[in-house]
């Protein structure tokens, strides 16, 4: 059951600010009256404007298909406090089970895409398929991020970073070096 | 100056542990006399065998041409303990300065590749071109990993995780989740 939390739509380049870091991410999509989730470790940024990010989703998830034919999905971010979730997100197929019932996942309606929002994560990031050209070689995606959303608060929440067998990094504590920075760096 | 640390080699699918969390990581190449350092946190993991890595590469970096014509380049993982030596990579140019000079980071001979490694960084992905169908359109560079080593300890190193704006989140701490995965998923 999720509570409510404020979260405000961000200007498109700022994504690099949540997925830069390397999270792992929840990957909701839906074709039909199928709806999915899927974790994901393998991505990254690839542009600013427009805002592309770049992924790979095998074709051995449930989720490819539905990925595939719709041409849309939502990178949602999880916290620690998902860590559970997150989890049993990437060991259940949405081929036996509906991963939001299964997980205690709540799916809102997205802005821009037919794919639902899981409103537990922090943030969701609504994309719409940019260029499949590496699809068939490598699973590689390009997607371009149309419309994002994250909490106000708290600014640097604890997000969860998977180095396999079973074990995440926590980051959350921050650095700041803006004061080491060119101003025309920043 | 470096002082004598264990660095032990890896399999070359063992690259995601340290990948996958998303750092920010050191590039270093060479061509001809010049050599140079570039960082870079717009990067995934793309493939365990072979051991694939895609990240883009801007071709306003005076290490892209190098990285082009040599078609190799080492990617170097720093710690925390080299939060300044980044920032300073990030805030000088190669066409200027010698960055190791001015960075006070020691360049070591890699394996297989012709771009030195950088001593204090905690782990070196020896990298050779794979694919550059996407460099044209986005400079987004596939590279295969052909030779990994890192230090022995500490087990989980402090990484540091950019967010833009002169701020990176630090990850270290470590959840582990083994024992709710599936014996396959690991």
């Amino acid at each position: 059951m999720s509570e409510h939390v404020d979260k405000a739509s961000m200007p498109l380049e700022r994504v690099r600010r949540y997925l830069e870091p390397g999270p792992i991410v929840l990957v909701s999509s839906a074709w039909e009256d199928q709806r999915n989730i899927m974790t994901m470790g393998w991505h990254t940024v690839m542009a600013f404007a427009p805002s592309l990010v770049g992924c790979i989703i095998s074709s051995s998830n449930h989720s490819y298909e539905m990925i595939r034919r719709s041409g849309e999905c939502v990178i949602n971010l999880p916290t620690t406090a998902l860590a559970d979730q997150v989890v049993d997100v990437g060991n259940s197929s949405g081929a036996e089970v509906d991963k939001f019932e299964r997980c205690g996942l709540t799916a809102q309606p997205a802005e821009k895409v037919s794919a639902p929002l899981i409103d537990e994560c922090h943030a969701h990031f609504e994309c719409r398929l940019f260029d499949d050209s590496l699809v068939e070689r490598y699973n590689f995606f390009i997607w371009e991020v149309i419309s994002a959303r994250a909490a106000v608060l708290p600014e640097y929440p604890e997000t969860l970073h998977y180095t396999g067998d079973g074990i995440f990094m926590v980051a959350g504590k921050i650095i700041d070096r803006r004061d080491r920075f060119l101003p025309q760096m920043l």
